[in-house]
């Protein structure tokens, strides 16, 4: 099954960045290994660029915009948004072999879209995004998290929910968490698992709810949607007021947008959505900061597997999985076999 | 013969940590290349464990001790002081395969010592210690310095004193040190050398003795007694006093604890025993203060040595043995047959 | 071509010290991956030994020197300027195989020279040395950079000046100058690269020469002399004035004195001479302070290829080269054919 050290997985479309990073000044980000300039052209479309520039590999995010085209700082070679070079100041024409890689990319909501791999498997009806991210009946706060581990690891950490007893104990976890029964659906690669339990529930959604010393029923998925997605789900109801049928329950949506940086680091961006308390900045702020608090736990977590895994030496490491790892196991056989597939 | 690319002598007891450093709550310590988390179980037996969980790999170290049990931070899997996983709070039955490697270890005066190797061969009367580290008859002081550097030159540093004329010449060396006939004993893998010569004692034994301005014998030895442990000896002879035949001469004892942590860094504590002015807390300072500036002289030495090899490639460096280098060679050839054996 | 990973050309001459900063305490510097300890000997001449003492491998920097003799700090070894022991405390005899390296050196002028290949091949003839840098008929002043990066894209760099008007621009660059027709001479393996512009002159000429506003003719000259040698000019003729035919015009000579550190970094040190205001020091300091303005740009470029580089995995970096680049692609089959010429 995947890890660290397995390829990355390219024919996949992975969160770049926010779109309100983006603006005419170039920026530089590295994802799966690669270092991509962002800018946005005239009209307000996002270029994404290969960084190095193809003559003697300068940084273009070193250089300057000018109209819809980006000018290496080192030597003045002049690139257009589709990554054709358009301009050699010391000559006066332009062999066509001259260009740096320009990336498909898809800006939706709040957030601009990359695919790394082959340009003619770029399938935008593959998009992972999800509707409810931007949706006016949702509403939504989030932010950003850098980790120093690998992405395998953090879509496992999503997908097998058991840890909230422990890792987040002191955070959004309940003790019930670890011992209730596991549901684990699979359809193709849509990959979920789901667990309910009667708890009380944690601050982070007793708060907002009003539901502080309530008997609620917390039931909450996991699903692998893609390399760049995850998302998570929590549904709860209220086992002490009146047993009225509502047509929607409070629900908690959040997107795991998740990016691999290098082997060892990843970009990690997350939308909590919510259906309850809307319009209330205080739920938004008060949530964000709960949901900060309990991410940086895993984020934590993953560092120190991934120091002790680098102290030790990778190879070494070895792992039992357990029953209720189905669901992790399978999504990383399935990174490893969509990887396996782009060396052939 | 052995150098800091030689792979680890697993087979050995090594000083993992001094008796007080270790409590309920759970510390990590890298031995050999592997980290291990020790905590003492409610009677007080010490505890050594693997301290990454065999499950997903989170080091034992952040979580928490319940009774004679180690529980992971991450998804609680419980674990006895056996290493055998007792709990897995998501299923009801553990099978016996989750387990963690518990380590042998022997608890003996202020320290605690570990056996990295196969179980099987753990031979509990291998154990160098020495009586005289917490022997009443004996006063010790003692400290831990921290060397990037490779335990087999620390090893080298210590059986070949011709060094104190000049690292040590500001510390505790003496100019006829270098010049001294050399006596090299080998027993089986007992490798000794002596060297006495007459001088005026450095101030860290000519103060405590009251011997400043005196002429003396001194009397050193140096024993390679196991790769975890190296005992320099001082035997002292007042030549311008009454030459009473003194049952006892004034002797100094210093075990040198050397563990491997990485290839390329080391764990080094000593203990400094003396049989004069017993029970002066006042010598003990002076010596200890005396004793850890000449000791960072002899690591500032061997980073000096790691930094240059590091930087002109290991593979490079070649070195010619002298006469005086006859029984650190013996020592290191001794070193490297030890790690081969291990091989196969 | 050469790159960051091709082996270094050790039969050649590079500047690894200037005079001023070798005296009878020895200093260390790395070149081409070794580390070499410098001191004078009572006579004054420059000493150049191989950093790392040939028996237990510590740096003989931190040792002591005594006469023309430099003692090993650890175990006293004594060594003469020629390298060999003459001096071993712990025996009566030296064998002759105990001796370090001792580098051939030149000191001309301001700097010390060193050849770091065969000693057999060491051909002072050959010394890139130039009769102007420390000439009484030009007036010089230079400094030193570090750089983290290939000692050959700083020749590369050295040989395009296209990138003045870019890279530049703020400094001491013109507009012109990319556009400028290009010149390249070869001769055997002296390669020159001619420009020549008609321009207003940069502050850092326009002023000394009093051309503030003026319209002047700049040519500019860029040779690869030597592995460790690289020399620009400057010529500059005042196009509004009187067109006397001044016997000299007014000159600027850089050499470029290039030293690989490391495959990664660079010892970059750099004389400018000129043939006007001489006697002036306010002149002096002023183009000094603009000439490190200058060629800090330079190693900012040289060290951000390099991160780039390093961070993207540099066997992927694959380069498209120019017509500009003829000279800089010569120069680099050349550097990478002596580099290949040294591993039969």
């Amino acid at each position: 099954m995947a890890d660290a050290d397995t390829p990355f997985v390219h024919n996949a479309w992975y969160v770049i960045a926010e779109s309100r990073e983006i603006g005419r000044a170039p920026i530089a980000r590295t994802v799966l290994g690669h270092s991509v300039v962002l800018f946005r052209a005239q009209g307000g479309a996002a270029v994404a660029l290969q960084n190095r520039c193809c003559h003697r590999s300068f940084p273009l995010v070193h250089g300057r915009v000018e109209g819809d085209t980006i000018v290496c700082g080192y030597h003045g070679l002049r690139f257009d948004t589709g990554g054709r070079c358009v301009e050699i100041p010391m000559q006066k024409s332009v062999p066509s072999a001259v260009r740096v890689r320009a990336y498909r990319t898809v800006e939706k909501g709040a957030f601009l879209w990359i695919w790394m791999g082959e340009e003619e498997s770029a399938d935008e009806t593959a998009l992972p995004h999800q509707e409810w991210m931007s949706h006016p009946e949702w509403d939504t706060c989030g932010g950003y998290l850098h980790v120093k581990g690998s992405y395998v690891h953090l879509h496992e950490n999503l997908l097998d929910l058991s840890h909230l007893s422990f890792l987040h104990a002191q955070s959004f976890g309940t003790p019930e968490y670890a011992r209730a029964p596991v549901e684990t659906k699979i359809e193709g690669h849509d990959i979920q698992v789901w667990r309910h339990v009667e708890c009380r529930l944690p601050p982070i959604y007793a708060e907002p709810l009003g539901w502080v010393g309530t008997r609620a029923r917390r039931s909450s998925g996991s699903q692998f949607v893609a390399p760049g997605l995850h998302v998570n789900t929590g549904i709860f109801r209220n086992l002490d007021g009146p047993q009225d049928s509502a047509p929607v329950l409070p629900t908690v949506k959040v997107a795991q947008l998740i990016t691999p940086e290098t082997q060892h680091s990843t970009h990690y961006w997350y939308v909590v959505a919510r259906n309850f308390a809307r319009g209330d900045v205080a739920t938004s702020d008060f949530m964000l900061e709960q949901q900060m608090a309990a991410f940086s736990e895993d984020v934590l977590a993953l560092e120190r597997i991934t120091e002790l895994s680098l102290l030790e030496g990778t190879c070494q490491v070895q792992q039992i999985s357990l029953p209720t790892d189905k669901a992790g196991v399978l999504m990383r056989r399935h990174l490893k076999s969509l990887a396996e597939l782009e060396q052939h």
